[in-house]
């Protein structure tokens, strides 16, 4: 039902498909309170671009119950498109006891013909101990286990619960997802997002996705403020509820992407929504209507923009940039770093355009998380004698290219840039996100600092015999001389991605033999790779990383033991790949543990036998997980061994 | 013909009078191509609220010379508001030597009856040596000289040239400022914005400034895209003229104000303007002008921003998140640093709203600046021995504080918080900014370092005879012991204040004899503070200052030598201020050179007698500078003595 089209780490274009029609995500579901519709679902569809309402079951069952039950919830919005129904937990965590069980809600939701119906969870406060939050998780989790029985033919939301305790909220993710529901929420966050907790709301969400199966959209509950949409969706929220619209337009209060304004506050209309272009700051103090509607096309609007941001790779800049909106979203931003073992195994082997230096945050990317591990695990130097140059940490020393060059065919040294990114070894200057990143002609200490850190963390488990620092030639005279060496930087650059990009032993695999290239007659750059006459590489301009042809493939096949680079797919599949079909998720059998999204990777049968080259979409635990949509592009199927 | 209206900094709201009409500034003057309208003046004003268009005199003296003579410029573009003209020195720059001179096109332009005309100045690129600068920069002068003579009744811009010499752009706006013209024009720095040299556009732009009169409003020529609408406005331009609205949207370019995108690029509409709104992709990859309605519809969006931004004390804020879209944005943002002591001297006494911290830039804003100077100047610590308290570098010690109390009412310490703004004595901690200052609960280690050093610099100076710091109350062991002290937090805090705000001694002169507060029954804060019986200063719970009642006035009068506190008022106004009408600029005949915007000051004669207290809207070079508007806004009007 939940297939993914498009990602940006744990970012992702998802396509998910109801009873009525098929919703495009991260989406955002605006709330139609049924008793006081602002404005109607079918509008909402036709002026602002939204594929599915939500609308509270609670209310319906309160106040209409039979003229629900027979009109459906459809007709009673008067809408044809995918409607979901909240069960009302947060109403009644708030409000108070009220006597509707979670069967006769859930029943009640299925009777109404909701598209995607809630179980009545119970909702956990930041504040409670962790005996109420495990005790209130378990009740959760067996009332959601009454609903998937009850369901019927109804898409079923569970809902994460656990409070601030990670352990819990991963707990219930792994609980839930044992259970036949189409959605997982997460709830209890409402509170965190109203006192601007965000770093705690990082926590939650971060817990509960390590917690939850991958193929399934996850609803952020009662998350309606542009101004998070970013952050949440870059931790792999799908799904976004909004009554904020309505509630901030009646306060008076206006949603921007970087935060809220009331219209009191206002002597400029600072947007240029069709709402706020056709009116003037009169209009908008005494139009509840027209602030919702304001509200309405900034969440949109900053929603098309996180898809956007996703589509080309440029989600973590987007998310950089509204977390200086506040210093608790700062904070937040802060965060993230101490989950990138988590962020890593979604983050993809390279992005689209380019990668910008934002501050200190920037440098603790996941992207570069990777790069610094990869490069501590998988690089080896080339040459026993370190030259390390700094440029004021900027990623590339652009003013000594030349010279380094001269030198490096001329000495055993090798040439090291210590950056605001890591240790950058001159042959991977071109590399993603090395060679793609924009940095400013000055950073701060932090950042400063750390490139030191990194360093040095480099340096130890490096193996060079003697280093020096480089000012100018003359710093070399504490080097050993050592007569013309043969060493070749266009070789040193293929070797070193090599590596990188595959594992330790893949340079001496691939680039054995007679090995040819054909390069960029504009940039001089390689283009591909050839081994004995055989086209076995390319070179992609954009990040400088390898495609692998087949018989780059065979190669690696050869070189790394199963189940290294590959995806393991079911037999009958098997003779379309080889065709070049894709591989569809719902195929695979297994796939190595260390593949990320966009990796170059050898699809192989049961006998690991090489079907097919490709690229791929996800990462192990997605492949296994999802069942619709393609788990590996194929580049290039391989014919059955005669 | 410029009033100053209202004022974030060097950032202002102001009021331009031409023959055809007024426009509020900052304005932003789409450029219309005689030749090639893409959208028509009225229509700019109809659907985008321009209030004043530009067009190229050069392109209309060279293809319709004697229609537009006929027509007048307005009869051309069909247009009854105020049109401004370019000389064109811009095109014979690039396109190379036209035939027209500083004469005939500044006579043409007259002719035409354009509201304010260019004369032809000389463009000195970035790369231009200081020889030839300064050639370009001395004819450029005589041209505008002689433009000045020949202008009749058409308002004139003058143009700083000076390429990246800061003593040049300085020179150039001082000798300008002597000229009969009504604007001031920034040129030569389309190659800057071009090439993304941000940091040189400020020093370029800060330069002028210091050298530029400050009662006329300044242009930043070719300066179109949004994107620096907000740094640029924070240091003082009000013009911006926009031909990239066009020249974009024909290359299928969007403008944003966080960058710029190509609709190629596009996979979603990233945007609610009404063009895109109504819109789909196909639409805007056909569409040019559809583009340029994109572009024009962000960019005056931008602009209110940026307007209520400086309405509401909030353009830095905004400037700091604008300046996380690109590297070079960020390292503009951290050169403004170099600039405070002249920044400060615009910068107002306090903000309305929270005083965000978004990052290792935010300590370094001139109001910071400000506050360390005055800490060290102004502040005397009321006791001998320190406790250095510091609670993860935030402001104010929360957690401590009723503790600190405590101690402080018992003995003969001092508390003091080390904190990322600043070192903050206890009793400032509720004074602007440091009481409205929202931070993160972690810092980056720049931040953090410069609260050690700030806290250093400071207590060189301070004059303690011992400090430790608090590890709870046994930390204070090593101080000497001394009997229960008489310390008032409430008096010491209206002292501290007093001294901050006024200058040292403030405190002493007004703070003697009984002084009894009325404090807010809601916060139990300070509201109004009387001497023997008599009302003589109010604190602000906005921002903990002081607003100064006509006996406080006559306090500090006697306490402190004029021009101290002084504004100076020309003899025939002396009435109407005493009956406490506000005083305006062109009657100011002198003021305290360390006056800054809302200030709270004493109006005096000429012979020195009390005529009013009230609030600054300017410094005192503006206040000098200005034929209009409002230079202190009168709060209590003095009777002449008997």
């Amino acid at each position: 039902m939940f297939e993914l089209r498009d990602r940006d780490g744990l970012g992702r274009l998802g396509r998910f498909a109801t009873a009525h029609g098929t919703i495009d995500t991260p989406a955002l579901l605006p709330v139609i309170n049924p008793n006081q519709v602002l404005i109607p679902a079918k509008e909402m569809r036709s002026k602002f671009g939204t594929q599915i309402v939500i609308t509270n079951a609670y209310i319906l069952n309160r106040s209409m119950r039979e003229d629900a039950r027979a009109k459906g919830v459809h007709g009673v919005l008067d809408f044809d498109g995918p409607v979901m129904t909240d069960s009302g937990a947060f109403q009644q965590h708030v409000y108070g006891g009220v006597a509707v069980s979670n069967e006769d809600i859930v029943t009640f939701q299925r009777e109404i013909r909701s598209d995607i119906g809630t179980s009545l969870d119970l909702f956990s406060e930041p504040e409670h101990g962790p005996d109420r939050a495990q005790g209130d998780l378990k009740e959760t989790l067996e009332r959601t286990r009454a609903a998937a029985r009850l369901r019927g033919d109804m898409l079923l939301a569970g809902t994460v619960q656990g409070s601030l305790f990670p352990d819990l909220r991963r707990q219930c993710g792994e609980e839930l997802s044992k259970i036949d529901v189409a959605v997982h929420a997460i709830g209890g966050v409402v509170p965190l997002m109203e006192t601007y907790r965000f770093r705690d709301l990082v926590r939650v969400i971060v817990a509960a996705k390590q917690g939850l199966r991958p193929d399934r959209p996850v609803h952020l509950f009662g998350a309606g403020h542009p101004m998070i949409f970013g952050l949440t969706a870059l931790l792999g929220c799908d799904l976004f509820d909004s009554a904020s619209y309505a509630k901030y337009a009646r306060d008076g209060r206006l949603l921007f992407a970087d935060g809220t304004r009331h219209v009191e506050e206002l002597r400029e209309i600072p947007c240029e929504c069709p709402a706020c272009s056709t009116a003037n700051l009169e209009d908008l103090r005494t139009g509840e209507r027209l602030r919702a509607e304001h509200n309405l096309h900034v969440s949109f609007a900053e929603l098309r923009r996180v898809r956007q941001a996703i589509a080309e790779g440029q989600l973590w800049e987007l998310v950089e940039r509204r977390c200086r909106a506040h210093p608790a979203l700062l904070e937040a931003l802060r965060e993230l770093r101490h989950h990138n073992d988590f962020l890593e195994r979604f983050e993809p082997l390279s992005r689209r355009g380019g990668f910008y230096f934002t501050g200190p945050e920037t440098q603790h990317r996941p992207i570069l998380h990777r790069y610094r591990q990869r490069l501590n695990e998988r690089y080896r130097p080339p040459k026993r004698h370190l030259v390390m140059f700094s440029e004021g940490a900027r990623p590339y020393a652009t003013t000594h290219k030349e010279a380094m060059l001269r030198i490096l065919a001329q000495r055993d040294v090798h040439f090291l840039v210590k950056s605001v990114w890591g240790p950058v070894p001159i042959e991977l200057d071109e590399m993603h996100p090395i060679g793609q990143s924009v940095v400013p002609d000055t950073f701060d200490a932090e950042s400063l600092e750390a490139a030191e850190v990194f360093a040095q963390q480099f340096l130890r488990g490096a193996g060079y015999e003697k280093g020096v620092l480089w000012r100018g030639e003359e710093s070399l005279a504490d080097l050993p001389e050592s007569g013309p060496g043969t060493f070749d930087v266009i070789l040193a650059r293929l070797r070193a991605v090599a590596d990188f990009q595959f594992g330790r032993g893949a340079a001496d695999a691939l680039l054995a033999g007679a090995i040819e290239t054909v390069r960029s007659r504009k940039t001089g750059k390689v283009r591909n790779v050839t081994r004995d006459g055989v086209h076995i590489l390319s070179v992609r301009a954009e990040d400088g990383m390898y495609t692998l042809k087949a018989e780059g493939g065979r190669i690696l096949q050869a070189a790394f033991p199963a189940p290294r680079l590959r995806v393991v797919v079911q037999s009958d599949t098997v003779e379309f790949n080889r065709q070049g079909k894709n591989v569809m998720a719902k195929f695979v059998v297994d796939a190595d543990p260390d593949l990320r999204p966009f990796d170059e990777v050898l699809v192989v049968d049961g006998s690991d036998a090489l079907v097919a080259v490709g690229r791929t979409l996800m990462n192990r635990a997605e492949m296994i997980a999802f069942d619709r949509g393609v788990a590996v592009q194929v580049r290039e199927g391989v014919a059955a061994s005669p």
